[in-house]
């Protein structure tokens, strides 16, 4: 199991502070936090005039690394069929950003980091927002300086961070790709993290957010409440072609309450082994994160957007649904925003955009490559094959 | 809170031994159960030559109080518009019958029953399906003298057991209607009872399901576990007509992990409440004969249903959706069995056939009163009125 209690000791992640002792970063709720660190990781090359940068949003349980591999899970890339030479997101022509949101647990700072009284913050970390995470990536890019940001794009919890990007950073950023997600959190979203926060908060293991201090750690309420998402992630029509009723490795019912189908040993090894790379805080903090989110919550909040923006949704996905899609680009269209619409036919459900989507990837690939076209964005020479990063 | 565990003292309920010391319950399973007690309640006058019952189903949390009220729970009737003098299954026409399933908690032999030995059953108790619990209903009837059915009804899982009854007591079943039901459990329904299985098990206070010999309760577990139901019950566009982003008796966020929003407080009620009148295994138990349940499981499951059946379902059902019910209606149809199926359009989700729905409830009128024509079932005369029970 790996100890994401000492990932702060983990050398192999790239990782700056965004924050100086004079100036913390401020938060939405009023509260102020510093130190901040975020950790990130980059593909590709940073073109002379600093034009071709593509900064990649990771969705709830996602992490800095799209392309490549995280070096602490050991788990291969989560986009691995987007970003690469010749991919969607060509890395022989993009500089490519991904970073581990604030309140993240690898390597950002976040519930599980030690605050600066040497513990664990645990529930001292304050609640943060979908524009304080993207406050923060926005405070990396100026570190690193990078001002302007040829694409922000993202699935999901990433989609709500792109247009948030959009909104804060309106003179920065050109194009912007919000994928499967909404405008706005839905109440049965906010429900089903409910459920969850719930779930982790009823496992005495949690001791009131302090776990690390005490040695332990809420693993069944953090399992229960992945479980509990991660059917929302699929369609039923998916899960009725990938299990429907068959049992698992048996050809009768043992008439009891083991795992006699498939689909149970499926929602069981979900929730077993995402808390080994999952704090159960940063669980809390992220969700409530996306729960407030609310791009329309005033009148103009559309009015500082300039990106030319492209909106993905899949048929089958419920969790955020091609009607929310809709409802989000009737609101750009409303504001004047430069909009396209792609809806896409799956069955794969919400987690389409993580999977192999031939129709996606190859409308996701025109929309970035003729919008980097237009910025006259260097395109890679015809020798150059493989190479990045 | 009430004291489930002492339910089996409750001398206001009524019930019957349905088993004798040398005829035990024969279960799916191939164990057996005695004693086994199912407790009942019963509407209407039994007709002189028995032709006019009905007997109603209830659902995973339902009880045998579809009309009057439980004694025990004080709470109401939970199909007040459907069950009474002039109402569709009326009182003044019908007798009518309802159970409290086998492995429930209402008085019925279930997990948190005293076993022989004296202590409760726990996880003692055998697992049960939904043929199990239709067994015992028919041997309840015959207790209670009564052979021939003129309709059986329920929704949900209450739905199963309709389909149960018509194939197991083909002979002596007239109408049958299944309501927003299904053929067999999906595997998303799978997946959502094993999360909410697995909520409970994680409370440390389940104790391996011994809780009630070590005096405590895994509420907490039971209470997630309804929070992730509950959502099923209720469509999305329910939700966000009843809640959407609205807060609870407060203007802004707290930036906390409070009920901030109306669907949190909304959903952290319904498991707090229903703690305190259902009981964990029954829990556990109940949901499993659900994941059982698949009416097509043998080649020729239909060949004994001689009841005419009518489907009903509810458009915006995402728990058990029409399709699923048109999928049920084909195979009833294939069967040749005389099939009629009723698809409402309602917002309100699963959860409608519990609630005021006019046209459903028209139909139902119309279709029972129709069908108790053609079977002769002798009419109330105009001067009745009331007096039911």
């Amino acid at each position: 199991m790996q100890q994401l209690k000492n990932i702060d000791g983990a050398s192999t992640l790239r990782r700056r502070r965004i924050t100086h002792p004079d100036k913390p970063l401020q938060l939405d709720s009023g509260e102020t936090l510093a130190p901040v660190d975020i950790a990130f990781e980059t593909w590709g090359t940073l073109s002379p005039n600093k034009d071709n940068v593509i900064v990649v949003c990771h969705a709830l349980t996602g992490d800095q690394f799209p392309a490549g591999s995280n070096p602490i899970t050991e788990r291969p890339a989560w986009w691995p069929r987007m970003i690469g030479p010749g991919l969607p997101v060509d890395t022989n022509r993009f500089y490519v950003i991904a970073t581990n949101v604030l309140g993240g647990c690898m390597g950002s700072t976040g519930p599980a980091s030690l605050a600066p009284d040497g513990e664990p913050y645990g529930l001292r970390f304050p609640t943060i927002t979908i524009a304080d995470m993207v406050r923060a990536q926005i405070a990396l890019l100026d570190n690193l300086g990078i001002d302007k940001i040829f694409c922000v794009m993202g699935g999901s919890m990433g989609g709500m961070q792109v247009l948030e990007w959009a909104r804060q950073a309106g003179d920065r950023v050109q194009t912007a790709i919000p994928i499967a997600t909404s405008a706005r959190q839905s109440a049965q979203n906010i429900g089903f993290y409910e459920v969850g926060r719930q779930a982790i908060m009823a496992d005495p293991n949690w001791c009131d957010g302090a776990y690390l201090a005490k040695g332990t750690r809420p693993d069944r309420g953090l399992g229960v409440a992945r479980m509990a998402a991660h059917i929302t992630y699929v369609s039923e029509e998916a899960l009725k072609q990938k299990f429907d009723r068959r049992l698992q490795n048996r050809d009768k019912f043992t008439f009891g309450f083991d795992a006699d189908f498939q689909i149970e040993s499926y929602l069981r090894y979900q929730g077993a082994t995402f808390v080994d790379r999952f704090d159960a805080n940063s669980y809390l903090y992220i969700t409530r994160a996306m729960d407030y989110f609310d791009l329309l919550d005033t009148e103009n909040a559309l009015s500082n957007i300039k990106a030319r923006i492209c909106v993905f949704s899949f048929s089958s996905d419920w969790h955020y649904t091609p009607d929310e899609s809709k409802a989000l680009v009737r609101a750009l269209n409303a504001a004047d925003i430069e909009t396209s619409y792609v809806s896409l036919e799956t069955t794969k459900g919400h987690d389409a955009f993580l999977l192999e989507e031939p129709e996606f990837e190859a409308a996701l690939a025109g929309f970035i490559s003729s919008a980097a076209d237009t910025h006259n964005i260097a395109k890679p020479s015809n020798s150059e094959n493989g190479g990045a990063n």
